[in-house]
């Protein structure tokens, strides 16, 4: 045996014994992944013959991101968003139904306790930024329309902050409405901004080394309910935006991309926006029926 | 292309965008690093077909590990030990001589503040357990002794506890001498017991969800430096213990695990040991030369 065949023998021989110390595991799923786990680490390990300081920077960078992280701040998700892993997750888990809207990431902005407001209402209640009337239509893969469907939205102000970023409480550029009887929704918002992911913990610093910039394109985020149909989880973003090719979290989907008209005056789609500047953008929402659950 | 060929691609595509996000990187080896990883991490998810639970449990995992970790608990270590990383890390890093002492695990209850003891004095400095007097040759592999090596030692006690485990602050169990004329090194200690790792955590959560034990055999953790010499980090094992076949960090190789000797009364080695029940262990610790670094 060649001293190669015996040291990669050796080292094989430890990966086996981790896999088999998880062959007791009740759970068959968490054996599996757990096992496929171990088989990738090593692998990679094996792969780049990991040297100990450079395992003690993986150490040392994990630790610090789980000191950076609270209540309002995710790095744990922020690492999985840079390294595609987020995005990964979204397109292994979407229906493979080419008729439906394109699932993204979640990210880490979305609040459970978000303001309804009525059909036509607006969500910016004081979000800073130019007004943009977003409309269009839920519907199924059959273009049966979803009337009663619950339209989650979120988005950042012109200075790129989600309302949890500023330093008072107020919620701002979120909000919740149902779908009137043609499936229909509308709302007033403000045109989004791009924006840095949060870049003065362990990930920033990553990205830097990496000579990655932390910007993501502007967009609209979507959350879109409906009884029998898998939820939808998405955003919108805006054609000519200067990170639509670099988006830091991977989330750019071409179908997700929609042309902002502008305009200057009267002539908004409910007549309430008649002086100033606006935009307006319509997308329609495509959802996948689910088989009942049993 | 058939359905499962098109979802294969697709994600294969946007593996591909990751990998090009580090194509910038300054540091080449940085980017080789990152680039195998986000290779493995994204061929995991897809053999698993990780799901979105699992992935929300993964975060979750990650900042529990990150929220327990502090000045004296460090559970990123702890899991890399028990998924065998720490382990092949060292087999990955290991020379490949077999007249050396074998290497293992550092684990997280080094201090780098340790007293210094002369040769054939006591570290165990009041902590519990049975007398075991440890000696042998530090020399290297063409069997050159190793005068004026360091030796450190730590321990934990008759009941598995390393002093910076104790609710008060005193250190025990633990301390470093230089080897005499002939390399030879001798000291005090008490015979250490089995432990279990900490084990109120997620990486304790995890093993007992794979039905795994968290219990490491007794050991004596050693590191020995002598100029112009790879420092040496390793364990002696105790032969006949439980756990050798168990240890929760995969840390035991054959050729450190030592028979120990009892005794009754008088007739230890320094003679200062006449009474009562004591041990002794001999053991020889054989360092690898290195080339001077230019």
């Amino acid at each position: 045996m060649s001293p190669e065949e015996s040291v990669a023998d050796r080292e094989q021989a430890l990966t086996d014994e981790v896999l088999a110390s998880f062959d007791g595991t009740a759970d068959p799923r968490l054996r599996l992944v757990m096992q496929s786990l171990v088989r990738h680490l090593h692998a990679f390990a094996r792969d780049v013959r990991l040297s100990e300081q450079e395992w003690e920077a993986a150490i040392g960078f994990l630790t610090r991101a789980g000191h950076i992280t609270d209540d309002r701040r995710q790095e744990f998700i922020l690492l999985s968003d840079v390294l595609g892993l987020s995005m990964l997750t979204v397109a292994i888990n979407e229906p493979k139904v080419p008729e439906a809207t394109e699932a993204t990431v979640f990210g880490p902005f979305f609040v459970d306790e978000s303001p309804e407001i009525p059909l036509g209402g607006d969500i910016a209640r004081g979000a800073a930024g130019t007004p943009c009337h977003v409309s269009g239509q839920v519907r199924d893969t059959d273009g049966a329309p979803l009337p009663g469907a619950r339209v989650d939205v979120w988005e950042a102000d012109e200075d790129g902050f989600y309302d949890v970023q500023y330093t008072d409480d107020r919620s701002a550029g979120r909000g919740w409405l149902r779908t009137g009887p043609d499936g229909e929704y509308r709302f007033w918002s403000v045109l989004p901004a791009p924006y840095p992911i949060p870049h003065d913990g362990p990930v920033g610093d990553l990205l830097n080394a990496a000579g990655r910039g932390p910007m993501r394109p502007a967009h609209l985020h979507f959350k879109v309910t409906a009884p029998g149909h898998r939820t939808l989880i998405t955003h919108i973003f805006l054609a000519g935006d200067p990170y639509l090719d670099s988006d830091a979290v991977f989330g750019v989907k071409e179908g997700l991309v929609v042309e902002t008209a502008k305009h200057h005056g009267g002539g908004a789609p409910d007549g309430s926006r008649p002086h100033g500047d606006w935009t307006s953008l319509t997308f329609d929402l495509v959802l996948v029926a689910e088989p009942p659950t049993a």
